[in-house]
């Protein structure tokens, strides 16, 4: 038995999620299959967390058991030989037998992509939001500001009914950076709640464009209550940007 | 009657080229679909010129003409409506009557990406060529300095027999640069031959990798007869970059 550690990349369009789910295409479900069909052996790799229906990976991290003597380099090419080109295995190496890429990882990347151009290119369509109205990043940013640190953020996330031990989660970096037409929401927390860091970029877009003063973070993160103040942003301006452990 | 000047972006992946074919699906015959459901006139825009199968453009530009009296905010809008995501009408102006995108065309740039890693992500793998031999950016752009100027490229054309009046081009620049794992080559002419960029672009990997000294470029242009030695590179790697008035 050898536990290997993988890094994923996907194109979350035409995916599901992350998540195997009986019926539907899925990065974990497709990396199964590709295993299956190497090894005789039904195993599915555990990724750092879920992604979104929609939402890419550019380095989602996961980690497998597998009992044939696959050597590290004969796996991996074997793995991207069978996948569909929307998934790629990036790197993949044997990892101590204790690794486990969920509960190891220390802090997690995001980044969401908005372009405020006129017209999105067909290369950009499918991995930016766009937003056409100027969006002021210093509002923005200053918005981030309040929402740094260790939080309550019930407010930030899609169902608070989900059943979640605490909806405290702490966001160690929140930048707001333009280039040209592209403004990037960079995240950088622990853990983040479900679809808190798209309900954080549909309230900072909110913000940006002028239509909520950016002022009420404060409030709206001590009310602890989701309102449609906050919308989700759309899932595919998001990527899964790295995974430290 | 208004001529219109358009610039047109296209992920090329999905069309049989630029040039309108019976029971194909091309860019120039998508414009033209789009422009007759908004117009109810038969009209082709007049692209700068043809680009092949599978290649992409991230600024053609083309001329129509159009009876209706519509408002070039508007029809641009109204196309961008209508067309699917692959091509886009990124800029839409009332031209002068006697604007011709071809004929005025002064230079064309055109860009072509070859990646490097070991592994290309599923965000790049439609937009470049993969060679995963190191290459050696320096005599790559040794060889490529041999070819800048007014040459006969008879040997750097597909299908020299084709019915060109001269094979006599002048490249004006050409240049190659590694930026990470992405090799780039750049290359701006009045004009080029049929092919004539994917085949530079063949035989500069080739020179790259090793496989045919730099210094064959003098005597490949002074044979003025296609071999085996100059292949055509791969069209997802070509990007028709920018057409010059």
């Amino acid at each position: 038995m050898s536990r290997f550690r993988l890094v994923v990349a996907y194109d979350g369009t035409d995916f599901a999620g992350w998540q195997v789910q009986p019926g539907e295409r899925t990065v974990q479900g497709e990396l199964g299959t590709a295993l299956e069909r190497l090894t005789c052996e039904c195993v599915y790799p555990t990724g750092s967390g879920r992604t979104d229906q929609g939402v890419h990976a550019k380095a989602q991290v996961a980690h497998v058991d597998v009992s044939a003597p696959w050597d590290p380099g004969d796996l991996h090419r074997a793995m991207n030989a069978v996948l569909q080109p929307d998934v790629r295995v990036m790197r993949l190496s044997r990892a101590a037998p204790d690794f486990h890429a969920q509960f190891d990882a220390k802090f997690k990347e995001y980044r969401y992509f908005i372009n405020t151009a006129r017209w999105v290119s067909p290369f950009d369509l499918r991995y930016c939001a766009h937003v056409r109205e100027r969006l002021d990043v210093a509002l923005m940013q200053a918005a981030a500001d309040v929402l740094v640190g260790e939080h309550d953020f019930a407010s930030f996330t899609a169902n608070p009914n989900r059943v979640v031990r605490t909806t405290v989660r702490e966001v160690l970096e929140l930048s707001v950076r333009r280039r040209g037409n592209t403004v990037t929401i960079r995240a950088v927390g622990r853990g983040f709640l479900y679809k808190m860091v798209r309900s954080i970029a549909g309230y900072l877009i909110r913000v940006g464009s002028g239509q909520i003063p950016a002022e009420s973070a404060g409030e709206i993160l001590a009310s602890c209550e989701r309102t449609a103040t906050v919308p989700t942003a759309e899932p595919h301006g998001l990527f899964l940007w790295r995974v430290g452990y």
